[in-house]
């Protein structure tokens, strides 16, 4: 692989190539079963194994007890978006939400198609580009839940403490930085992820959820929808998406390779302070769009001089092998993805390659 | 591939080895990108290229004009059975359904979950084991849609005519015969088929429908719901299961070089009467379940003369390199799945089997 590239999509993203090369190696013949993986039957030895094997890896890395169901669901994490008040706002109940842009201002749209969103934060006041404090979250004594989204992927904000919700079942959007730092899982009632940033492949969304809070989920909704089938059949009421369960499951062994979250958030840290460091050693060449104590580890957002510069600055960069880095299209600039699989080397290289442009430009 | 097995499993069952082969082979560099498709963003050119040929694909194959469109959905058919319903019946309309078993009896159930569905054939009259001619079907004048299940999976049934709507909408739940046979799909306003049988890997569904349908769904619904959002964004309205996709386009394009449905349907007629004809010599031992004018070309189903005696057989094939062959556990038996990309050498060889195992037993 002399041409692989350092791949900073935004998601689907960057893999282990150690990953990859599994995937490719046993992608005729699955483990001496005679047919690939995707010709297996979901409800086959084989694939029960895999479906299995990536409920445990979840429960031991995120270190959770066995009060938390794990299911493999479609629709990335914007059907959460709507089934998470389907279930749980059933009645006339009210769901709170911090909105920090992007995801989560799409998460109350759609939680008030069905049924009805409440503001705990608005992040708008802030041009989002600040996560609230403790004390900035209003949360309602009645609210159902508190939704927060740990990180946005466009705006470049990531929360970097667990809120504390006195008792209301707290929430969390991770789809772009799940499995990426240490952090107390077991704070959240329910989380959930779309795969394709740190787990793998798109096509399937991990979704994770203490037995006290699917308890009160609604049962008058249809099967798919309703948490009660997915757990009750292991994410096996009908086909799983079962080619992106078992990305995800080689995705978490990789993970536990690398020392489960300790490790992997260890190699994050070292990658951010890389790029961070080129940022705030040259503030008025590489502008960070949001304020510090909001900063993501995974996506890195910042502006140059002007957007002739970020241009030449993107084109130039893929030209030496950095891919991915133009900036979401609804804020323009540029964004650095490092999401787990981005090996250390990619950041200390694009960071090396940051400070030539600058002075070169 | 010396030990690759017949692969009758009805779903995800098997694939075409060349276009296996495609995908191992093109897994790390994506036709000179420097990364696997897994990792390319569904926003790249290459993604949109893969979206746009299979859209494309669609058209030519199924020989329907640019009043059609089509989208890559996630959560299955199962999905439809209430996505359907939420987009066409609100305000209180009626679907009209053929209950032909198992799929199009959950179609109704969840129908009547979030709306109100008209049986316009009972099949649990007729054991299942009939598939309702024109005359059977009762559909009311005001109905929204007729949705009909093409092929049953599990019971071994199909229909082998487009049924007369007389201007009220035919949807078509194609999961388990699309792309297998000729067939005047323009007939249909929408059809659509989950991909893990005849159309790839477990993970999207193929949906299919006209404009003057699509100008009929409801805007009242979560975003990834309204299938308008769909149309309009083709498919990436948020990630798509993009691997899932890419395999749809390729197993397309290996349709086409089978000299498309008329290819596929040669070679399926050939290997469906491997099968029926060794059932049809040998009544006695090997018990076809169904009507001869309702018999399935993609599951064979059949019981021989005793439970012991169906043990043997599936485990004596399976030691022979012919797997997946056990009957749903909801009606036992034997199930023999010959979906298009069987070869016909397997159809052929496991008749050949049949013989030898009659003879002997």
């Amino acid at each position: 692989m002399a041409n692989r590239v350092f791949n900073f999509n935004p998601g689907p993203s960057t893999m282990p190539l150690e990953v990859l090369k599994i995937i490719r190696d046993e992608l005729l013949d699955y483990r001496g079963t005679g047919m690939s993986i995707i010709e297996s039957s979901h409800r086959s030895p084989e694939f029960d194994e895999i479906n299995e094997a990536a409920i445990s890896l979840v429960r031991e890395i995120f270190d959770l007890n066995d009060k938390y169901h794990v299911v493999f669901l479609t629709g990335g994490a914007s059907q959460q978006f709507f089934q998470i008040p389907m279930n749980f706002l059933a009645g006339g109940k009210t769901g709170a939400y911090a909105d920090t842009g992007t995801w989560s201002t799409k998460a109350i749209k759609e939680a008030n198609i069905v049924a009805k969103a409440h503001v705990a934060f608005d992040g708008k006041a802030f041009d989002y580009k600040h996560i609230p404090t403790q004390d900035e979250l209003d949360i309602p004594t009645e609210a159902a839940y508190l939704h927060i989204t740990t990180n946005n992927t466009i705006k470049g904000t990531q929360y970097h403490y667990v809120p504390e919700t006195k008792g209301i079942p707290l929430i969390g959007d991770m789809s772009s930085d799940i499995a990426s730092r240490r952090l107390d899982y077991s704070k959240f009632a329910m989380f959930y992820a779309g795969a394709q940033k740190n787990l793998g492949a798109a096509g399937t969304t991990l979704v994770v959820m203490r037995d006290d809070l699917l308890q009160k989920s609604n049962d008058a909704l249809p099967s798919l929808l309703n948490y009660k089938t997915q757990v009750g059949k292991k994410s096996l009421y009908n086909t799983p998406p079962s080619f992106s369960v078992y990305v995800v499951k080689l995705m978490l062994e990789w993970i536990k390779r690398q020392g489960g979250l300790q490790g992997i958030e260890k190699i994050n840290e070292k990658k951010k302070d890389f790029i961070y460091g080129v940022i705030d050693k040259n503030p008025d060449f590489f502008k960070g769009t949001v304020e510090k104590a909001s900063r993501s580890w995974m996506n890195i957002t910042l502006r140059l001089p002007s957007e002739e510069l970020e241009k030449k600055f993107i084109a130039e960069a893929k030209a030496a092998g950095f891919v991915g880095l133009k900036g979401h299209r609804s804020v323009g600039g540029v964004r650095v993805s490092v999401y787990n699989a981005l090996p250390l080397e990619g950041a200390e290289k694009l960071a090396q390659f940051m400070e030539d442009f600058k002075k070169k430009n």
